[in-house]
């Protein structure tokens, strides 16, 4: 979204420079899409017949539901450095742990290969603001 | 984001077809757009020098921001129409006080600019979506 | 929790004193224990092998977790009594719509019998909150 | 609280039996007080006086809010080691950095320090969880 972008450049503090204008709009992008497609996913699977093959996805998707959204607000306060890392490392397993699993139902699903794809461009995305990021 | 609308359009329960697939797409769009320049807005307003005279500002950002996080969450579950109604009421309430205020600091501040105008635009799409909603 | 009047004290602006200590700690502990009942549940019921008959359940659970978390900072806040108000309408039929469902389910799952105690203990509290309100 | 041990006694899944109902009942405690003294403190010091001096403390508090309140939520479904090691990491820094700031403003405001005590106490709590877990 041109907006994040737009929003995220009012921000003088923080992370900055390390941390481009572009890698961070990018991945407040892939988590916002992520959110959405994983929140999507998991009501989704709880409503369907094979509900009892989707239990440990389900919960993967709760985790990473929630582990993205709190991601996401302390990297758009981006001013506790070793904060984020740990926070973007607990961000890119959660996103990993639900693609690997909703990737296994993407063939039955449709929910879950949007979900998948979206919780891996995410992962990748934070991985990417992690490799710039001082430690 | 197109991707809204494909994630959306994989949920076939709920409050279809009361609420069409583009009315729902805008207002989650406009949600998550209003979350990060409301949740930027806040972290941003905390750092100004002028943070004396933002304060009833940064509390009503935090509300909004809450508050919209938690009111897409549901609407995305699409589910519960009643619940549904009682939290778009409380989001359309939490915009429009976080953008009265941050209307305010508007011509000062860049980032309370941008939030005013996400906050309202949320919520316009929050009052179409309850419009369309039975009640 | 003794903790909870004792931090609750600390804050001397917003809704007091319409809403006294009391009230307000009572409702800040049924939500917190509230939150905890509702996670633990939603979780328990996704891994049960019955699963397919507490779908609907699941969600009213993981919508009623939501809400009471985000009412429960607006509340902590006490300082926007329109959208208190507003919000704490939502919270009681997150609760109530939530023990609803559980409650079928509580004479053979031990985490519904409990949840849908706690919802219920939660919007009891919230009303009391709404009561003292003025409006 | 009584009924948080009780609440989690129904969860059979998961981390169990590497971290004992004991251990894990001390952390949910630890949290949800850590939860409801940092909102708290947040929210007050942005009415204080002295808001200038506070502004750091601030943010670190609304980053400690939302990571804790995550933390519980992945350590409440516990079913995912890896996830809830990195998140009780980033949970830790987080409480550990607020505590260092409201720390050093305890002496003159009474949120600040009931604040700093209950993030140490979190910080511990999630520490001893650590300790039990696998990796």
């Amino acid at each position: 979204m041109a907006v994040t972008r737009q929003v995220l450049d009012t921000m003088t503090v923080g992370i900055r420079p390390e941390v481009g204008s572009e890698t961070l709009a990018a991945a407040i992008d892939a988590m916002l899409e992520c959110e959405e497609a994983v929140n999507t996913c998991a009501a989704a699977m709880v409503t369907e017949d094979d509900v009892r093959e989707l239990r440990e996805a389900i919960i993967r998707d709760m985790n990473c539901a929630d582990v993205v959204a709190v991601t996401r607000r302390v990297l758009t306060r981006a001013n506790d450095t070793a904060l984020l890392v740990a926070q973007l490392q607990a961000c890119v397993a959660a996103c990993e742990h639900s693609a690997e699993l909703c990737g296994r139902h993407a063939g039955h699903h449709e929910h879950c290969r949007l979900c998948s794809q979206a919780t891996r461009r995410c992962a990748d995305a934070c991985g990417q603001v992690l490799r710039d990021l001082p430690r």
